[in-house]
């Protein structure tokens, strides 16, 4: 059933982690797992140090490059009890952030995952919440 | 790191569910979880009447409907252990499919999720698998 837009939030703030689609030019559409932090309207998602990449110009920076608008898709996923799933969706689009922001965001990263504590970030990308969905298997 | 094709196409075989980008008209993009079966080079997702639905009908059929092509994301995520973490990517291309393909997929699917195993489906898309890629944190 659908997830009225404060339970939907609720849930997002809590969230872990989420899957990040983004439009790619030739391929249409892309997808990659994220870290997030939320306030309020905003959210960011880092490019981190942690997880080892062959850059830290990602895909996905290019694609919000072209086009700014992204979704970011966060579940609760059981592969044997399919009575207690649910998911949220996050419309989001990237805006500019001043510097007092990005180290707002980087405090809150760094609270909510240990794996920051000690880490640089590579990237920050604020977004605004434009809106959001959600689902659940059962009333929540 | 990057993981090999072949590697990708394993861990994508194995995986359990993911999450399925489209392009949306209005949005930009579009992301929903997804339970699916893979066959060689091609994939079925089916629109399942387990988990309950405003309407069978879905966004991402309308969405495929005027761009064929998706993405769908697997990983491996340990909240705790990001030495362990690992996704892959399949793109992905809608394509028709007839009746016999269908069943076969069904049968897939039933034989994949337990959940399944009793109920009828209310639709299902083959999609061809363009493409592979994927990351691990660790040598796989």
């Amino acid at each position: 059933m659908r997830l009225e837009e404060a339970r939907c939030r609720r849930l997002l703030e809590g969230a872990d982690h989420g899957s990040l689609a983004t439009r790619h030019a030739g391929r249409g559409v892309d997808a990659v797992p994220a870290c997030f932090a939320v306030d309020g309207s905003d959210l960011a998602i880092p490019v981190d140090l942690v997880k080892p990449k062959s850059s830290v110009r990602l895909t996905r920076a290019a694609n919000l490059d072209a086009d700014p608008r992204a979704v970011l898709l966060c579940e609760h996923w059981d592969p044997d009890d399919w009575s207690v799933l649910w998911w949220v969706r996050a419309w989001l689009e990237r805006r500019t952030a001043d510097t007092g922001e990005r180290a707002h965001f980087e405090s809150l990263l760094r609270a909510k995952y240990a794996q920051y504590a000690e880490s640089p970030f590579a990237d920050l990308s604020v977004f605004r919440i434009t809106g959001v969905s959600g689902w659940s298997a059962s009333p929540q």
